[in-house]
Parts: structure tokens; sequence; C-alpha cells
């Protein structure tokens, strides 16, 4: 099972809302940087992204509130699922700067691969998925039970 | 069970990123305006959200693209549970213009009351939870099976 | 010379930043909204936004502090000068609610007639130079004196 | 004259708009972080910032696209007045990549010194006005004329 990707993220003041804390959909903003930043490190070359991935499900839960700082928050992402066409990730985001493991989010994120000109889905290719296949990890530990 | 509570949101041109659809994350965007909006009308006279209410959870699911228009879309908010100091709320991102049943997105968030001031969770009140258990509807109707 | 053009935009409550006021960016952000609307009716049928504009400019002067409300703020817009390949626009920002004259803001946009495939300005045309100008109205009332 | 303070401000990927370039409106989200991470420099342990700064005006000039990357954009910013309870800056945004002179855009900034708990203005201070006065800087070479 192989070790999470991390990638550092910086906030922004922009992300606190009225109540001085960063806003939760904000999160998920600070997830597409990490994605961002890390496709470009998963698939050197080949532009998995360009090529067409399409978000078809997310998932988070919010363990402590963030205030901005000027030092990046960090973000573990890993694969938790692989088919021909599909694939979702795990994240947790965390404080670089903290000795414990404190977390401020756990997040899932289904992606599919679509062929934006054509309009359809498309296979990922064999390249992308031995990439993510060898970035699996664990389930997502969402503690959520309010379904 | 509850018909669901609908309220229209505007897009902002701004919504959409730079493939040409509203973002996956500004989706999350127009269902805390649909909060903003809605609670306002469940909770007139004792504000509930002033007294503190946190997001704990989201969930969403994509269904269909949705490119910027002038005309609102329209959210369906409803209650899939509730208990003494925490309820979470099912949504239905739809077309107001499509005679069909055209859903952008399902989502549900999960919210816990909050004494903002000291600190810590805080029960609902009597009144509050008498509101959200008249709104109460079915479970969100999730397809996503890629966990 | 030509009434101010009124539209209509809608706040939402993340225009707030963390001091608990819409945030002075955010401005701009309803500015666009206004043009987008308002562009809409100004060249129904002959797109000239979709032709290719840029904004090359802007200047606002913050007059009030603006706090999230569910009532829609009152852009005026109206132009201040035309030549054959750009345009400026003044606005400014109204309570529509209010009684008397309470102004959020008042600003000035700066617009290039540009054509995004080739890549360099092109000319407004006939029709859009002769809708702008049955358009002109007063310069914007700055009063900023800080330069 | 003091030469400009310099400091690297990342970009979004949700920084680009459906043209996919850097919106014009984004500009001024990325000089309000240059902003929150110069003055924690220039005041250090006299938060001017939170004894209440209010941005009065900017002024801001479009002078070549910008698409987002995983490098930072540059911005340098300087004092181009001070008085006893306001001062302006103005800024260039630039490529630090770049060996030239690439400048994406030229802007200006008021702000005034606001007791935001008594709802007035307020004095900068001797130490503030000090610290402004040794970074002023020459005027901002706006071209725009449209006015």
């Amino acid at each position: 099972m192989a070790r999470p990707y991390r990638v550092e993220v910086p906030l922004r003041w922009s992300d606190m809302d009225a109540y001085g804390h960063v806003n939760n959909v904000q999160y998920l903003r600070l997830l597409e940087d990490a994605r961002v930043i890390g496709f470009r490190e998963w698939f050197p070359g080949r532009d998995v992204v360009a090529s067409g991935l399409v978000v078809t499900h997310h998932e988070i839960e919010y363990l402590r509130p963030l205030v901005y700082r000027a030092a990046p928050i960090e973000i573990e992402m890993w694969v938790t699922a692989v088919s021909a066409a599909a694939f979702s990730l795990g994240y947790r985001i965390l404080d670089p700067l903290s000795v414990g493991t404190d977390v401020y989010a756990v997040a899932q994120t289904g992606l599919a691969a679509f062929d934006l000109e054509a309009g359809r889905p498309r296979r990922l290719g064999d390249a992308a998925m031995a990439e993510l296949r060898s970035r699996v990890g664990k389930p997502v530990a969402f503690r959520w039970v309010g379904k």
C-alpha cells in the first residue's frame, strides 16, 4: 500500500468567511489545487487532465476549524479505487507545522475520464491506470454517521 | 413526508471555470446560498444560524454539466435527519425551466448546532427541532458506488 | 444625455469577508454580473461579448460599507466614452430599498473589442457603436484625490 | 526613493474564467494577498491591519493576459502617498520567471486607517507612518486615457 502523496497548498486570506474561519466550501477549492499540482507530477507528459477528467462526486468531513495563516496547509492525497474509466481519491488536510496529527478534514473525490470534445466517457489508458494503481491507499476514514 | 422546500438561486458568470461549465466547487456555493435564503424562512425570528451552526459534512454527486444562464437554477432542500444537536439536509439542483426532471446534482449536508462564543456543541432547541422535523423527507438518492 | 441603465444584482453571503462586510474585490464581481446581464439587453442578437471584449481598466471608489442581505443591490451603468475599438462604462452601486441616495461605490471600466481567435484588437462595429453612443452619460464623479 | 517590496503570490487554477485567462477581478484578489503577506513584514508586532484599515479606492490597468501556471507571479508593491490617516500603494504584477520586464498589470490602492469598533477614521500612528514613508516610490505609470 503506497504512502500518500503530499502537497503544500497556500491559503488565501479571502478563504475566510464572515465567521472568521476558512469557509467550508473553500476546503474543496484547496483540494482542487492539490489535484492540479499533484496531477502534473503523477502524469508528466501525458496530460490526463487536458484529455478530460470530470468530477463526479465529493464527500468531505470537517474535523477542526481552520484560520488563515501565511504558512500553507498540507494535503495528503492517494487513490482509493481505479477502474478502466474512473478513479477516486482520498485526502487528509493537515497542518505541516503540527507535531501531532491534527486533521482539519478528510475527503474523497470521484473522477471520470471524459472525452470533452466528443462529449462522452472514455477509457483512462494503460499508463494512467498503472500510475493510479501504484498510488492506491487505504479507504478514507469517515466518521460521519448522519445519513 | 414533507414536500421539499424550493428556492431559486441565481448563477454568476464567474461560477464557470476554464472548461466553460459551472465549476464543481461552486455547486456547494449554490447550496450555501440555498441554506442562507431557506433558513430565514424556516427559522423566522429565532436565528438558528446566528446562534451558531457549523457544517460538519458534505456529500455531492454531479449528474449533468451546468452552463451559466441568466435564469436562476432551482434547489430543492429538505431534512434527512434530526437529532438534539445536529441535522442533515438533502438537496436536488434542478432547472426550473425544464419540463422534465433534469437534475444537475444531488447532495447532502450535515450541520451541528454550535455555541460559537463558548466554542462547544449546543442543543438545537425545541422550536428549531419541531421545524426541522416538519421538513423531513426522503433519503438522498445517491448513485455513487465508487468507495 | 441618456438615463443610466439599471440592473438588480443579488449578493451572496460569501461575498462577505472576515470583517463581516462585502469584500472590496467582490464589488468588482458585482459589476461583472451587471455587465453580463446588461450586455444581453444592450446587444441582443449581436453578441459583442462573445465576439470578444477584454477589460483593460477598472477604477472604483468605495463610499459606504455593504453587508449581505437577501435583497439585491442595484447597479446603474452607463457609457462614459466610445471609440472605434473601445469604450468605457460608469457605474453607481445603490440600494434600491433606500429612499435616499445611498451610494456604496462608484466605478469605471475600460473595455476593448478583441478578436480572441486572431489575438488582436478589432473594431466594435457600427451597430454596437450606435447602441453605446445612445447610452452615453456623465463622467463618473470620483472624489479620490490620493494619487 | 525606496526600491519596491517584492512578494511572490501563487495563482489558483480557479483564478481562470471561462475564457481560459486569469479573470480580471482575480488580479485584485492577488493584490489583496500581496498586502496581507507584505503588511506582516512591514508592520511586525504593531498590527496596523488588525487595528483597522479599509480599502477606499482601487485603480488597475491590464497590460497582458495571464494564464494559470504552478509558479507564483511576483508583485512589486510600494507606497505612493502617506497622510496622517491614509496612504496609497502602487503595484506591478510581474513574471519572476521572465528575463525581460513583462508586466501583467499596474495598479493602485487607497487605504484609510479606521477604528472598526468605534466606526470612524483614526490616525495611522507615528511608527506606521515612518514605515510607510520609508517605502515611498514612484507614481504608478498608468497609460489609461479613456476617461
